[in-house]
């Protein structure tokens, strides 16, 4: 399984309706084919020092393997998301795993 | 759905002893009932600028709600993990999100 968790931060983070662009664009790129399965996510109520929780939001996948994800970033759905969206955010941090 | 990702920073990163420790801790930790699914993971060989693959070990937690993650702070089995494993990481980043 490979799992690709990005967090997004907006430039704009108090905007409501940056906010619901971003989602609903994660929702139109969460067509993709080769993911198997999605997350959108927000930031938990949970506030301990070790916890990041500055980001806006949070996008989750699983992949089968490496190759479903190679071909998830060069897919024209994902193009056609970072085109539509990445006026959006100002930082974007990513954490690829493999389960061992 | 509370998702609960925490990513790990060996204080020895090259030891394959201590990475296996931990793992084996985690394994043991994953039998803390309130956890509806586990993944353990290794940084992915992608590697590009927005890409963090400094850390050691990924761990992937899915929980019904936030009163379930709750419980699973204080479970003596997780109680129990901090106290064998917690020397062997110097740098811990947790985030929690809620699906929306």
């Amino acid at each position: 399984m490979f799992i690709h968790h990005v967090y997004f931060w907006l430039k704009n983070p108090g905007s409501e309706e940056d906010r619901t662009k971003l989602i609903d664009g994660l929702k139109k790129l969460s067509k993709v084919n080769t993911i198997k399965k999605f997350y959108i996510g927000a930031p938990a109520a949970t506030n301990r020092g070790v916890i990041e929780r500055s980001y806006s939001v949070s996008w989750l996948l699983f992949f089968d393997d490496p190759t479903a994800q190679d071909s998830y970033q060069t897919d024209p759905i994902h193009l056609n998301f970072v085109e539509e969206c990445s006026a959006l955010w100002n930082k974007v941090v990513v954490y690829d795993s493999i389960d061992v």
